[in-house]
Parts: C-alpha cells; structure tokens; sequence
C-alpha cells in the first residue's frame, strides 16, 4: 500500500559504499513493517569528500579503520543474513566507479524498477564480484528488475540523466550529508546503517 | 560475581570521546545481564589521530560530522535515558583535555574506585558543564568515587602511572584500535557504542 498520507523517509545511499548495501537489503521490510514509505535516492559520495579534501574513501584513507570496516562487514551480514563475499580489492580499484549505475538507478526508480536494480547492483557488488560499471553488468540488472536495458544504456548518456544524479547530490550536500546510507525525515538526518531503524521510528512515530 | 572463567571483554574508552560517553553509562548492566565481565581500558586518541595527520578530533576537522555528532548524542541518550547537556563548545576548547583523568582512572581501576570515577567524570563532562582538566573537579570525582583524592592526585605526576597511560594507548594501537569507545574480545575488535551489544554477545557466545 502506497498513499501520500503514509510517513516518508529518504533513504539516500551510494552504490560504492558497503554500509549502504547493508540498508538497501533492509529497509523496504522493516519500513513496511513501520507503515513508513520509502523514497530511494541514490547520490555520490565523491563530491562531498573531495570537498573535504579526501580523493579517495576514507577507507582507503585510514587502512585501520578500512581493515576493520571489511570484517565488520562479514559480521553484520551475518548477523542480518545477508550474503557477503568481500570483493577483491587488490588491484586498487575500491571503491568502484558507481556513476553509471547510479545514472540507470534514478532512470529505474521513475519507471518502477529502480529499487530492483539496485539490489541487484549490491548484489553483484558483494557477493558476485562483478564489475558494477560494465555495461554488460548493467545490462542485465536492468533486464532482471524488469526495465528496458537497451533504452535505460541510452538514456543514462542524455545531459538531462546526468544533470538529475548532479542534482541528488546536490540536495544531498543541502541536507548536510556527509556519508552514505544517511536517512532523512524532514530536516532529521541519521547517518549509517545503524541509524536505520531509529530512522524509521523517527518517521512513523515522529 | 567476578571469576576467571567468565567471559571476558576489554572496554576501550577516552575520556574525550562523546559516544565512550554513552558505552560508559550502558556497559556495566549489559555485562551483568550476559555474565561478561568487563576490563575497562582508558586510553589516549590524540597519539592514534596524530599518526593519521589529525590534530585534533575529526568532528571538528568535518564540521559537517561534528554538527551531526551532537544531534545525534542528543537523541542516542534520550532512546537509553541517559542525562545529556551539549557541552559549550564556543571557546574552542573541544576536544577536552584528557590526560589527568586518564591517568587516575588508572589509579582508580587499580584501587577499585576506577569505573565510578569514569562515569562521574563523563557526567560532569556531558551534563554539569564541567572542566575535566582541573584538579578541583578531578578531586571530587575521586573523592565521591571512594578514592583518596591527595593520594591519587599526587600519584598521577609520576612517571610510572604516566608509563601506564602510554601502555594503555600502545596496547590500543597494537590491537588496531582507530578510535573510541572500543570493545575487544581476543582477536576480535569492535568499534563505536553501536557495537557494544554484538561486542558482550561475541563475548558470552564466542
């Protein structure tokens, strides 16, 4: 059940970053279980580092806390259940290049498969070791969720596709969003998926 | 009940940190009701962020995070019920400075007045306004803990209890603790007040 009376969460999430596959496999259950609508929008974490002066994540930044976030999570998704194979990161290409399926992820969410994409995106990101930014990869995300891979390729090159990821992440930078997942419930921002459920309480119970 | 073949975590915490804070107030009656006991560690960040190019705490080198991190304190201690008054940050002097109550927490882990002290330290921090550097207040934390505040005080300028602080943040580093509070269980590292619950479950589980 969809209505606009239902309360409502942003759920802003970037597809190279872990935490916020640990969200994109949670939260359409447990909104619903809350009566909590969910409006997806994924961002990019690059500009809002690279302001801060970070050219990298900050987990290539600080290998402690990079070699930790990797084993926690292995744990965390067990805890949850969800599936996890640490991608191979040792030809220095981590975090992924996430613009493309960022791109198709807004084309998705207007045509009803977005959410689908998604996961399958994380998935093939986490537990598949795949390349998220071949086309080949993509292709076939956007067919499993159920949108038209071939006019979903083309429309994500169109300046209006890529003016509409520059704006999420511009809206993401006047929310004050410095991480991702970050939740927000009108001007409330909870950051990381720890965050999640207090989120979601947030919105249902005000 | 304390004995050798309870379960046993390692609770790492510095008295400047706001979330030690909160891991500080719960720790004690989370353990208790896992049959965990508890080793509680202080130790200093400045040397750990020093390594990383950090001169002083990432909250105020992010502003962005900074301001999340004390809405984000403020709601964490309304969910648990623990008493929060932002502590006046204006003059610049954040991080608070440390070391004295550090060094006799050592002192008083050793004498048995340890973890009682750290909790009235952190309240006066995070609730009565207080200057945690000045001996006035460190003598009454003592003194209200069970210790003897002439005693403990004098004993702090030594170099052996200064030794002893340097162990401690040695042992964190060598454990690849990042930042505080943290929970180790063998091997096992655990990072931020969000985790201390998993942290006592590995404990009492394995």
């Amino acid at each position: 059940m969809k209505s606009s009376s239902m309360p409502r969460l942003t759920f802003w999430y970037e597809f190279a970053s872990t935490y916020s596959y640990l969200s994109a496999m949670r939260i359409e259950a447990l909104a619903e279980a809350k009566g909590v609508e969910v409006a997806w929008k994924p961002f990019l974490l690059g500009p809002i580092f690279g302001a801060q002066g970070w050219n990298t994540s900050p987990f290539n930044l600080y290998p402690a806390k990079g070699r930790y976030m990797w084993r926690d999570m292995e744990r965390q998704c067990t805890k949850y259940g969800i599936p996890f194979e640490k991608p191979d990161t040792s030809d220095g290409g981590w975090p992924r290049n996430s613009v493309k399926a960022a791109r198709l992820a807004i084309v998705g969410l207007e045509e009803g498969w977005g959410k689908a994409f998604s996961r399958a995106v994380y998935t093939g990101e986490f537990v598949d070791q795949a390349d998220i930014s071949a086309d080949g990869f993509l292709h076939d995300c956007v067919a499993g969720a159920g949108g038209n891979p071939a006019s979903a390729l083309e429309s994500i090159a169109s300046e209006a596709c890529k003016a509409k990821l520059r704006a999420n992440t511009d809206a993401a930078i006047a929310a004050r969003i410095f991480g991702a997942p970050s939740f927000t419930v009108g001007d409330e921002l909870f950051w990381g998926d720890d965050r999640l459920e207090d989120a979601l309480d947030w919105a249902a119970c005000g």
